[in-house]
């Protein structure tokens, strides 16, 4: 049984909780997808974005209405004035009011956990600066499981391993299933020690790379996010870098028939647009995944 | 019966008027709590806001919701792009025809009226300048209604009273309801003479103060608002002030049991938050209130 | 039989098509007049408008909204924010995972068609630049059939007819229904020679002419549309064009008892506002048409 009142962190989760949502998503994907439901007719979800991200917030607002609810805007440039003339606290306070569940983007780290400490109904983390951003990783596990398999799953997380929130998040819950983890990075954007560490106590293969041609070929899903240009001081540097990650037709010559490319989105060059008829192309799906797995969130807080 | 077309100002209301509003609220509330309603199904409010209020704009949207009603948003960024190009009344002329009310916020007073002459739909004023905020006024007296009582309620009016446009609307129609109105502020900022005239002639008892402390133990209801700095030439003066109204623990010490302390929000320092656990804070109430009074309006309104 | 999948630009439409949605459109009028309707409901259309254009957005916005659907919401300033981070081919394909119709406003000329291969959804042009406003010369079509009448009308078109894409593609469209048209225009903003020839070809009887009032007598509609200020290096002679093409009542002196008047608004000093009252003012009623044409258009590409 799920028994959360908010979404804040995936470290709060088990196994077995995310088994749920997925299971959940996988039942109302025909709602995604467009067919009519009532299932939170009258419920109100308020987005409270202090930062913008209109990917996030587009998927949440259509995971709503596609199940008949309601929801409340309010955009970074209000939310920038209001949080000039109260606290944090205070605006949930109200806000928490006018809703059933309150959706949360903020730049500071924590304040999503301190936010449902407020509220007078269930918050759900949509990022909290360097901190977490739990319904991305739901949706990621989700993405893998439909389309691929997580259970022992041979995944490569690539690009900027050090500071990557998201993909920090996403090697946590995969090592719950068992996965095979190539982690591809150059030298100095590696994985902190400790979260390798982590890890492999959870049972994890963990294997490093600053390769990704060298472990292509042994993938079920390839993983690829964005390196920014900020992390490198010298722009040749990075352009050098930023070319060696580069997935294009060339990498995909000896893959696995069924690997699947992944990607949060936006891209840069990370991934040729050539690669985008290719069958292994799944990070547009993965976009569209977002619905179901926030649907199953919604209805798992919100539901009777 | 209710047959204002508009609502405008709160001098158009009679005591009768107000309490048809107010007990319109009170059968509305369950929905404002997230019951299913389908009474404005099929109707379509748009908020207008020339100048940023996001409580007021998400409460307004939050009660058109909650009775099945759907909401159009013009910012106060898209707003003031319109009114480069074009006249308040061409605009209200047009937009009145993608809805079934309006409700406006806009920076200059008497801007409501003039709406109101040309919309096709009816118009809500949720605020014009230094003019009147209604809507402010009744859900006040709603919360006064609910959390305390009416009928010669003994309220202290703190804050600034000489330019604050709430105190003055609610001071009026509380005098409807033979109200003991203590008005506390300093010096330079007290309540114009011909208000308070006004306020004796509508017979309400009126008690001037420049001491918050000495009042407090006999009131019903502790009214506060914000002082602001630029009201003050010098910035430690205003500090001096600013502190001898801030209602702490200390000043609740021998206050009737049943004091409610409000606030129209958002505070800055007026109150401490250790009062917010205290029985007497209801100021988070009445941020709550703002949805069944809107409601009442918009169905008084447009209800069949 | 309705058989496009996008609306794009009015070039693509048959006249037997441009029928079939004007027809639609009065059918649906009463759901724009408030009637209740759930024609699409549990359907999501999403707005993204690249630039601000506030009564398209909400014309197109009431019109969903008032049978039943849902809307979705990128305001320009989050849509540039988008366009800095990835291209418009990704976003598109983004987003039309989250809706069942998609709604563009952009700069660049040809953008919708563009977006229109990569949408998995049917994407209608709100407008792109240069290029084209389909809905736009609908709604005028509308309105010339609903308020006068569309074969053989005698029509003036007004103002700057050489850059103005409104009058272009009106003209066009009106071509296909024999009218007789007066372009009325200063010398310098003369409509393009190909165009004027297209439009004999068509059928269309063409005189042109400088002064308004020469041929105002002869008109079942005038159209009147905006002259830039920017189109003159010299303000006076601006001013001397401005005021000679204003509309005022001196001029309808002598004007058939069945004339309308009509402009795409806003309108700065084209129209006195003397002539609002008069019969003969259908530039806001025109404004509502929009609603019932919009209505139409998505019922047609979303209806089952």
């Amino acid at each position: 049984m799920f028994t959360k009142k908010n979404i804040l962190s995936m470290r709060d989760f088990s196994r077995s909780e995310i088994d749920l949502v997925l299971e959940g998503a996988e039942k109302l994907e025909k709602y995604a997808l467009g067919k009519k439901s009532d299932l939170l007719q009258g419920k109100i979800m308020a987005n409270l974005f202090f930062e913008p991200s209109t990917r996030t917030r587009l998927s949440f607002e259509s995971a709503m209405k596609r199940l008949g609810g309601e929801v409340l805007n309010l955009g970074s440039q209000e939310a920038s004035s209001i949080s000039k003339g109260e606290t944090l606290s205070d605006t949930v306070r109200v806000i928490s009011n006018y809703c059933d569940v309150l959706v949360l983007r903020h730049p500071k780290e924590g304040a999503a956990r301190m936010a449902a400490q407020f509220s007078s109904v269930p918050v759900i983390n949509a990022g909290d600066g360097a901190g977490h951003h739990p319904t991305q990783t739901l949706l990621d596990l989700y993405t893998i499981k439909r389309e691929s398999f997580l259970d022992g799953v041979s995944i490569a997380l690539v690009g900027d391993l050090k500071y990557g929130r998201t993909v920090h998040s996403l090697a946590y819950a995969l090592a719950m299933y068992d996965a095979k983890m190539f982690l591809v990075s150059p030298e100095q954007l590696k994985m902190p020690d400790d979260i390798k560490s982590d890890l492999k106590d959870l049972g994890a293969e963990v294997i490093e790379s600053t390769s990704l041609n060298d472990v292509v070929k042994d993938l079920d899903v390839l993983y690829v996010t964005r390196i920014q240009r900020e992390r490198f001081p010298d722009p040749e540097e990075y352009g050098k870098v930023a070319d060696s990650y580069c997935v294009s037709l060339d990498l995909l010559n000896d893959v696995r028939k069924n690997l699947i490319i992944m990607h949060p989105l936006p891209r840069v060059n990370e991934i040729d647009v050539e690669v985008d008829k290719t069958p292994h192309a799944k990070y547009f799906k993965q976009a569209f995944y977002a619905v179901p797995v926030r649907m199953a969130l919604l209805t798992l807080l919100l539901g009777d």
